[in-house]
C-alpha cells in the first residue's frame, strides 16, 4: 500500500528497554488496528495492520515511535479516528500520544469558520488581543446575569460568554438567559459605541447540543461556548457545519487526557490541533502560573498549535484563562502577542471601582498595543 | 439549606500535609461550583457553595474528602453533572473522585431497561453466565464478517458483537452489515436452535448516533454496541430513553479516567455506577491476567457495583474481556460467578477446530455451572 493511502501517529513509549519498547509498539500496531493475534488475520485484512515506521531512544527509559495506519481503517469517520488514535490503548500505562501528521487532518477535518480573522472582522479589532469575560456564578438569576452583562458591554468588553456550569438550571433557564443577555449585550454597546459579543454555553446532552446550538442562533447570540469533552468531541464539527455562529471550546472534563507527562495526548496536539481541526474558532486552555499547573512553555506550544500555518485551516484564537488578573496582562500579552484573547473572570469581579470600570481598564490595557503599562 | 437539597461526592486528595490538602478541598469546593473567588460571590448565590463535611486522613500523603454540592447547581441535567463532577479539576493534578452518594444518581438517572434479567429472558438462560464473542477484524468485508456471525450463531454465541473499530468503512458499510450479520445469525440460529443475540457498533458522532441506534432497530438487530466516552456519555442515556434495544458499552477513550491511583475517577464509581446508572445493559471492562493492567480486585469491585443493589436500576451484565481464553473460562467462572457475560475476541479465532466448535465448547464450559473443567 503507498504511503498516500496511510497516515502516520508518533507515540512516546515509556519502557525500561529497547525490547519492552519494541513489544509496545507492537502492541500499538496491533491494539489500534485488528485487535486479534496477528496469526489469525486472514489475507484478506492483512492490509488493515498499522506498521511501525521507526522507534528511537529520546532519553533513559523514553521512545519515540512512529506507526502508519491505513485511512481505510478510519473511513471518514472523525470519532473512528479518535478510536484508532487512543480507542483501547488508553487503557494501557506508559503510552502518550504526541503527533498526527497533517494528511489525516486535511482529509477528514476542515478547522474553524470563522477563526481569528472572522472574530476580528465581526469585532472590527485588529492589531490587538482581544477581551473575554465570563457571566458568573451559578446560582444567580436570569436577571443578575443579564444586569452582569449590561456592564461588562458597557466597559466594551469583546466577547462576554456564559460561565461553563450555566446550563439549563431553574434558576437562569438557557432560553430565558439567552434572550436577556442577548438583550442586555445590546443596550451595553449603545453606551460603549462599540460591538461585543455573547456566547452563551450550550454544553449539554450529546444528541441535543445541535439543538440548542440552533436555539442559541435563532435567539441572537453571536457565539457559544461548548465543552467538547462532555458533549463528545465530533459534536463540534457537527455544529460548526452550520457555519452560522463561532464556536468557543472549553476544556472541562479534558484534563484526564493531557496532564500527564507519559500518558494520554499531548496538550500541544489535542487542543492546538484536534481542537482547531475540529472547527473551534477560540479554544480555551488553562494558562500557566494561573490556578492549573502549566508552564509557560506548554502553553506557548498550544498558542502556536492554535495560529501556525496547519493544513489551510484558519487560525483558532487561544484563548488562556484561569487565574489572569488585570495587572498581569501587559505580561501576558508581551508573552503571547496580538493574536491572544484573554479570559479574564474573577478578577474583573474584584475590582473595587465595579464591572463597568474594570472592564473599560481591561480593554485599554489591551488596546495600548504598543505601550508598556 | 437541608441535606435532602444536596448530594456528596468523596474525594481522594493526595497532599504532602494536611494544611495542603484542605487547601485542595477548599479548591473543589469553589472550582466546581462558583469558579470565582468566594468574596466576590453576591449574598443571592451563596447557597451555590459547595461545603465540605469531612477530610480525613486514610494513609500518608492521602486524605479523603467528603463535600457536598446543591442539587440546584446540577438541575436535571445529566451533563452539567458531569461538569460539577470533573469539570475543571480534570486539570488538577491529585484529586481522585471515589464516589457520589446515591441520592444524586436517584434523582437522575434511571439506569437499564434491559439489564442482566432483561438480557437472560430474551436468551431463555437463566442460572449461567453468558458468552460473546466480536466479529473482526477491520478490513474484512460484509460478506466475510457475516460469514463469521453464521458460524458462531451455529455454534451457539449468546451475543455477537461488532468489534468496535467496525464503523462505516467503506469495506462493510453500516448499513449493508447489520442486514447481512443480522440475516447470517438467524441463519445460524436454524441450526444451533437457540437464540443468539447480534449487537452492530453504532459509536459515532454524537449529533448522529441517535439516528444510526434507531436504524440497527429497524434492520432487525438485537442490541447494539456503543463506546460512551467517544459519543460524550449522555448519549447512553438518550438511546435508552429509546427503550427498543439493550445497549452494551465498550471502554475505548476512557481508559484516562480510571488508570490512576491517585487521579481520575475510580473504576468502580465511572463503570459500575456511572455507566449502569446511565442505562448499559452490559459493560465491558478490561479483565485482569488479560491484555490490560486492572487487578483481580478492581475487577471484582466493579463487577460487584454493576450488580449489587443500587438505587432500584436494574443490574448491568458485567462484561470482563480482553485476553479471556477458553481454557481460562472455567477459573474466570469460579472468580465472577454466574451473572457474568463472557467476552472472548481473538481465542475463538485461534482455535484449530474452527469457531463452529470453539463457540460450541465456549457455551458448553458456561452450561456445565456445576461441574469443574
Amino acid at each position: 500500500m503507498s504511503r498516500t493511502d496511510r497516515f502516520t501517529i508518533t507515540y512516546q513509549i515509556s519502557a525500561e528497554s529497547g525490547g519492552l519498547a519494541e513489544k509496545i509498539a507492537d502492541r500499538i500496531r496491533v491494539e489500534q488496528t485488528v485487535e486479534m493475534p496477528p496469526d489469525t488475520v486472514p489475507e484478506q485484512a492483512a492490509s488493515s495492520f498499522a506498521e511501525i515506521l521507526s522507534l528511537q531512544k529520546q532519553e533513559e527509559g523514553i521512545w519515540n515511535a512512529s506507526i502508519s495506519f491505513p485511512f481505510s481503517n478510519v473511513g471518514d469517520d472523525i470519532t473512528q479516528f479518535l478510536n484508532v488514535l487512543y480507542g483501547n490503548i488508553s487503557l494501557l500505562e506508559g503510552i502518550k500520544i504526541l503527533d498526527v501528521d497533517d494528511s489525516l487532518f486535511k482529509k477528514l477535518f476542515s478547522g474553524p469558520v470563522y477563526g481569528i480573522d472572522g472574530l476580528r472582522k465581526s469585532l472590527n479589532a485588529y492589531d490587538r488581543p482581544l477581551s473575554c469575560t465570563a457571566l458568573k456564578p451559578i446560582g444567580l438569576t436570569t436577571s443578575d446575569l443579564a444586569g452582569l452583562a449590561y456592564q461588562f458591554a458597557r466597559g466594551g468588553i469583546d466577547i462576554i460568554k456564559d460561565d461553563h456550569g450555566l446550563a439549563d438550571q431553574i434558576t437562569a433557564p438557557f432560553k430565558e438567559r439567552v434572550i436577556s443577555c442577548v438583550r442586555a449585550v445590546r443596550k451595553g454597546e449603545q453606551i460603549s459605541g462599540k460591538k461585543t459579543l455573547y456566547f452563551p454555553n450550550i454544553t449539554t446532552s450529546p444528541t441535543k447540543v445541535l439543538d440548542r446550538f440552533r436555539q442559541a442562533a435563532a435567539l441572537g447570540a453571536d457565539g457559544v461556548l461548548i465543552a467538547p469533552q462532555l458533549t463528545g468531541l465530533e459534536a463540534v464539527r457537527d455544529i460548526t457545519d452550520e457555519k452560522c455562529l463561532p464556536v468557543m471550546a472549553h476544556p472541562a472534563f479534558s484534563g484526564s487526557y493531557i496532564m500527564h507527562q507519559n500518558y494520554g495526548i499531548s496538550a500541544g496536539l489535542y487542543f492546538g490541533k484536534l481542537w482547531r481541526a475540529l472547527g473551534a474558532d477560540a479554544i480555551i486552555f488553562p494558562n500557566a502560573s494561573g490556578r492549573f499547573g502549566f508552564t509557560h512553555e506548554i502553553c506557548l506550544r498550544m498558542h502556536q498549535q492554535m495560529t501556525k500555518p496547519f493544513c489551510n485551516f484558519r487560525k483558532s484564537f487561544p484563548t488562556p484563562a484561569g487565574g489572569i488578573h488585570l495587572k498581569t496582562v501587559p505580561s501576558m500579552k508581551e508573552l503571547y502577542g496580538n493574536d491572544t484573547l484573554f479570559l479574564i473572570g474573577g478578577n474583573l469581579y474584584q475590582q473595587k471601582e465595579g464591572i463597568e470600570a474594570a472592564s473599560k481598564q481591561f480593554q485599554q490595557t489591551l488596546e495600548n498595543s504598543n505601550e508598556q503599562i
